[in-house]
């Protein structure tokens, strides 16, 4: 297939590294940092967004509040191409669709990998293996649509996983927007148990990586989706309530049976 | 030297396979079958606890309800030999050696590794290598009980950090008991983003790994420093609120700067 990525970051330099191999790829960044690095590393480049076009299809993986508008500027002129995203938060991408041109092949996505790590140097052609990678159809997601976007996803080592874009982003607070602000939450707590900080284990050290994350992104992932990562905050705050009640009560067999049932969830996961 | 160890479960077990090439060391464990694992693992296993006497130093490595008993067996025919607990708390340690005999040598200790896992199975002698390993001085510890432990500390591959027990326990609740009630509080309500929740990143599986750790110990951790562990847990529903405040009243502003706070103490770990 002859493929265009829209943003040469972390997840778009990795989808290229990881397609090139097997396709016709050309990447695109607005940024001449991004693809300079990108061509040295052998990526055929293009200057404009719109030299990505003829394709079979375009990835748009720039940050969130670039995303609609690159979307809009392929639709235009995107002739069957089918054009996926890759931002955490669908639906912003699905409103989009119910107002693009009749013609225009759009489906959400979302690849359930990442590090705090940003930017081309941290492309990995294997940060997708062995992740789910959610599809999310729209008013623009035909069967073609959905077929190409499910080979891509297959090849760059992903697992399928189609859910409407309402559940996603309520999904994704709690996996996402929440964890973010517990693991800023914990550092800024963490701070207090000086001088012992540096002494810190893997626990709390697990505990708190995704308070690396760029406070940029961090806030527009919690502000991007506020209502719901609203809820996510206020479901953990009334978890750890019920564990402070319980020490406070000198309740054992509450907390016990809380700290069970977290168990049982998180061994779901393998 | 010659080091007896008590308790062979995870932290017991990796001190005796860490020590047992360059010391004289013998094991037991009041569980028959954590002894048989030990013994085939080639670890010199005594019958009773009161056969790993007389000795350089005397590890115990027991469960934390079992400490303060084990010590108290130890002390009372310990000739000079150095005890040192591995607990994660230090207060009920440093109280007991309040009372202790005169002659007793007693030595808080508390290495900064771990996995969820338990047993000897799970036993690495490489567990605590680059890891801090804290060591608290009682009343019953002299120049020769520090410089005993201190040495073990080093030879595991651990870094020696020394602090009173008020400041250790303070600063566990916050690096251990709070990222533990967190990582519950997270695993509980990530369970409401069904049916995506086998869909997690990287980012909810770190954040959530904690509440793997079995019911009863995660219980005993927090009960056992409860006004600590309420205070810790009190501080990041602090932090929580605040983020669920800035996104209720749309204040980016305030969100970046907190975010922003957190990613620095969590830079300075490393």
């Amino acid at each position: 297939m002859k493929i265009g990525i829209v943003g040469l970051g972390l997840i778009g330099g990795s989808l290229a590294l990881a397609l090139r191999d097997g396709h016709d790829v050309t990447g695109y960044d607005t940024d001449e940092r991004a693809r300079s690095a990108a061509k040295a590393d052998g990526i055929r480049i293009a200057s404009r967004l719109e030299d990505l076009l003829p394709a079979d299809a375009v990835l748009v993986a720039t940050p969130i509040s670039a995303i609609v508008p690159a979307l809009e500027q392929l639709a235009a002129r995107s002739d069957g191409a089918v054009l996926v995203d890759t931002g955490s938060l669908k639906r912003a991408v699905a409103d989009y669709a119910d107002r693009a041109p009749t013609g225009a092949r759009i489906v959400g996505g979302h690849p359930m990998a990442g590090t705090t790590s940003a930017g081309f140097s941290a492309a990995d052609p294997g940060l997708f293996r062995g992740r789910a990678f959610l599809l999310v159809p729209t008013a623009r997601s035909d069967d073609h649509a959905m077929a190409v976007a499910g080979a891509i996803v297959r090849e760059v080592g992903a697992t399928v996983a189609v859910c409407s874009a309402d559940v996603h982003d309520r999904a994704m607070a709690r996996l996402v927007a929440g964890p973010l602000a517990t693991a800023a939450a914990l550092a800024v707590a963490g701070a207090q148990a000086e001088p012992l900080v540096a002494a810190a284990g893997p626990g709390f050290r697990d505990s708190t990586r995704l308070a690396d994350t760029p406070a940029d992104l961090a806030t527009e992932l919690l502000f991007g989706n506020a209502a719901d990562s609203r809820a996510a905050i206020g479901s953990i705050i009334e978890g750890l309530t019920q564990l402070r009640d319980a020490l406070e009560r000198g309740d054992r067999d509450y907390a016990r049976s809380f700290l069970q049932t977290a168990r049982s969830v998180r061994r779901e996961l393998g």
